[in-house]
């Protein structure tokens, strides 16, 4: 067998630039500092040696999921689509403020694509005609735009960012749904070969259309997401569609909070009043409210046009009635059930006995008003609080919730017809010779987050700590003072003769930088590789070298005989 | 040996869209009616299965050739620059006019760039401060942007494509030349493994800088750039660059032609003299000349401002005249030596006695005039017309040139510091601690281009025809009616068992389409895979298959045992 070229850390480009850890660095900072990236533009990203491995790793890890367990065709579609095609689905205004738009030398207008339904549909809608060429599965992994107002956390929230992006056409709901299914069992493979602990939470379908869709979070601090799961059934939502906790009693002199908000015209002050405690049910416990326990779902749903985006409405709400823009209705009292007793009290107060409220304005009684109360389908009362660990499942009569912080890192949507449909993308059925739309679904899988996140799930005190399946290298091998070059590519080739199933992405890499060995060390550290082989002081005298492993607590020492199989042991360990 | 998966095209879209091929069909409509690609809007492309496995594989030859040649580390910078970058290298204004302009949500100017000095150079500038850390090498391979005023020939000018761009950086002029040579000679190498006669030809730098720059061109009439070569010596360049070719002789009554054009202001005329024939010294043959002769390059060296674009120069500059905006100057008579005697008796004659003169605006003499002659560095009159096939090389003495039409693959620029001194990339040297600004260079493939000049290098009336090295698949196997699908599978795992050099690039599938025998083939060859192997009418008789390759005019009866090896014969041939 002829010997594998040498890969030598030497040849790569690792700037570190002399920057310096702060004590409450990031994982972001540590792809900084470690020589992954750089940031461009606000939210935009420069990929250094080390980034573009490591996303050309998980670019290749869903490419072959997509490939060998989903039958699906890749294609590679132009960043680049005509706004015209927008305006024909519907979507365009939707969307507006989030695209970066343009027109070309001939005053054609174009946008950065975010997505691309509008895209395929039609360019399927063209090329396919009879639902024998159905079902058809397609995918690209391309960047993709979306002008953040708030751009943050590095990959976890950027303006340009890689993304894959699956669109299946079916000739009917019944195999539509079979594809989805077929596409969530697909994507637990893939965040399991990453080690991540991803939830599947049923999801909001927002913008999209459709009415099924499901998140893929992972649990994180930095996450924007609550999902909410039962510790007993398999009940997974995103809070934003979780069904209201049932609900705890107040008693009749509890005090009540306001929280404000205002609807995106700026005319109509929203004010949602709910209690300032709790005594839970059960427990007994006293529970304390704050305006974070809002939940902003459950109020848009009662007020659709509220701006969840606003701190201080208030002084907008005051703007808006000093200048005389005010439409007939100005305010909205959103009640939460648990106050709906006590709240007719406060609404006949003077001005000047609210909290908070600015008293040039008159007392609420005085202004026009819309009074909204939160009810299920069957007119039981709903709360506008958030869910909190402990509280009760909906599902199952005995299971307890758990609330993350999460970050959304998939999507699925079954899109049904909305798209296909104003498109023109239809098949002949063997039924009837009129075309019927097609049956679409369309699944994300944000490739710069899953770097981003996969960075801050495992980084540590010392470093990154890469899963095996996409660090930049597997393994690198750092030679002491007392090894040679040829010792150390001894080492590389002993270690790369592994094979078997799996084996194929081992990737060896020799630290042959001008460096001292303890420098290498913590540098092999910050960057992550899963394994580090020292040729330490035991290599003259005994031949061994020293393995470590930061993620399973491993260093020891190892007769290079054994190094190839241990190494084979954890590289499907890690 | 575990068995590969067989790769199957029925798992991939093909989408043919039932497009019939017309008579004079170029590669272009070929690619779209094979199923590689779409477009998607003018000079913008979807790239389907086919297309993207094509353009994968010349991906990965070049960022091979990358790494292991040139040992250049891969990065991956953002498809978004800032303006005001552009502005500080000073280069925003020459390329305006071909710009994706766009501003954010916050009114902050960005463009898609169409290549990255500007970007690159500020990264570095930001972590190498030594002349340790040089040389640097950095590639990428990404998509770029270019608004052109005529997009045509699909892949060959589009508006968004692939290119693989090459940033080095040396510490002084003479590593950076070093460093230049090495570039060229993998370029040699890549375009050899394209199996595409590419012609290395000097060039002008343009607003790119800088001062040493070579095309990599290939013959085709679909070319834009003509590129003269000498039959003797090594003399190839760009006719933009050429040495003007020792002038003929005319008669003293040869007649004038006059071409026009027009500045880019749109205020003064260029009237280019030139003689009607001239009879060649050696030959004695009489060659006529038309404005199609005219060196435009030669024309824009005495008037810079010339607009090249523009062919009905005399109407805009009436129109000019007419509203009275002409300047002071307002008529450049540029003469080739040739005529330079004659000329007088022109310029003296009467409106009327002047080729398409317009009587209405007086006789030349009457407007203020400018009279330009074009001279060598030692004076010497040098020829405003084209070079032609059969003309002397100015380099050798004995040598003829060949002047073909020709499409630009690739082009290396040797900048210096045109972007490291305004952007202030700058190292210390060991000689002094005063930082140096580095020597870069830049060096582009285009990978969009590549494909399509491939693509049309090598089609003929049948279809398309691939080298091995970037071709969809290298070898399909086509089952005939007699064999079964586990017969095509023994085939595809015995042609699959070949190994050694080279082959891990060998790519066979199987066509298991529902289709007939004759429809794969006429498919297979329209597709161009560069090897065909039929269980035809010998399969069940004989165990014998066909192995057929186009290209070489192959088509022969063929053991099943002594298949690999020609498949491992031929795959290294084409």
């Amino acid at each position: 067998m002829a010997l594998s070229a040498v890969a030598r850390l030497s040849r790569l480009w690792f700037p570190s630039g002399g920057i310096a850890a702060s004590a409450t660095e990031d994982a972001h900072s540590k792809l900084i500092r470690a020589g992954f990236l750089r940031q461009s533009n606000s939210g935009m990203f420069h990929m250094l040696p080390l980034g573009h491995r490591v996303q050309d790793k998980v670019e290749r890890l869903v490419a072959k999921h997509m490939d060998d367990y989903l039958g699906a065709s890749r294609v590679s579609l132009s960043s680049i689509s005509a706004e015209s095609l927008w305006e024909k689905s519907g979507r365009l205004s939707d969307v507006a403020s989030e695209l970066f738009r343009f027109t070309d030398r001939r005053d054609v207008s174009y946008l950065l694509a975010p997505t691309h339904e509008e895209e395929i549909t039609t360019l399927v809608s063209r090329s396919v005609k009879s639902y024998k060429e159905l079902p058809l599965r397609l995918y690209q992994i391309t960047r993709k735009y979306r002008d953040e107002f708030r751009p943050r956390h590095g990959l976890l929230r950027g303006r340009e960012f890689v993304m894959k992006d699956l669109y299946t056409f079916d000739t009917d709901v019944e195999s539509a749904l079979k594809t989805y299914d077929e596409v969530q069992a697909v994507y637990a493979r893939l965040f399991s070969s990453l080690r991540l602990p991803v939830l599947a939470a049923k999801a909001s379908s927002g913008s999209m259309g459709g009415n099924l869709s499901h998140e893929y979070h992972l649990p994180t601090p930095h996450g924007e997401d609550r999902v909410i799961s039962c510790y007993s059934c398999d009940y997974t939502v995103n809070e934003e569609v979780a069904d209201a906790s049932p609900l705890g009693e107040v008693a009749p002199d509890t005090p009540v909070e306001i929280w404000r908000g205002i609807t995106k015209d700026r005319t109509t002050l929203v004010n949602v009043w709910y209690p300032k405690w709790e005594r839970l049910r059960d427990s007994g416990e006293l529970r304390e409210y704050t305006s974070e326990d809002i939940n902003l779902a459950a109020v848009k749903a009662l007020v659709p046009d509220l701006d969840t985006g606003v701190s201080d409405a208030l002084s907008f709400w005051s703007t808006a009635i000093a200048s005389g823009t005010q439409t007939a209705t100005v305010l909205i009292n959103v009640v939460d059930p648990r106050v709906k007793s006590t709240l007719p009290r406060y609404l006949n107060s003077a001005a000047s006995e609210l909290p908070g409220w600015p008293s040039a304005i008159g007392s609420p009684k005085t202004l026009a008003t819309t009074l909204c109360h939160s009810e299920g389908r069957d007119g039981e009362p709903l709360s506008l609080l958030r869910i909190h660990t402990g509280d009760k499942c909906p599902r199952c009569s005995s299971g307890r919730l758990k609330v993350e912080k999460a970050m959304e890192l998939g999507h699925t949507f079954f899109l049904g017809t909305r798209y296909s449909a104003p498109l023109g993308a239809a098949v002949a059925l063997p039924s009837s010779p009129q075309p019927s739309p097609m049956q679409m679904g369309c699944h994300g899988v944000g490739i710069s987050r899953v770097v981003g996140a996969t960075a801050e799930h495992f980084a540590d005190q010392k470093g990154l700590n890469w899963p095996m399946a996409i660090a930049p290298y597997s393994c690198v091998i750092i030679p002491g003072k007392d090894a040679t070059d040829n010792d150390a590519q001894e080492v590389f080739h002993a270690i790369n003769a592994v094979s078997g199933p799996g084996m194929e992405t081992l990737d060896v890499a020799l630290d042959d930088r001008e460096k001292s060995l303890p420098w290498k060390l913590s540098d092999a550290d910050l960057i992550g590789f899963p394994l580090i082989v020292v040729l330490g002081r035991e290599w003259r005298s005994a031949g061994r070298v020293e393995l470590q492993c930061r993620r399973l607590g491993i260093k020891q020492s190892v007769e290079l005989s054994d190094l190839p199989g241990m190494v084979q042991h954890l590289h499907s360990e890690l």
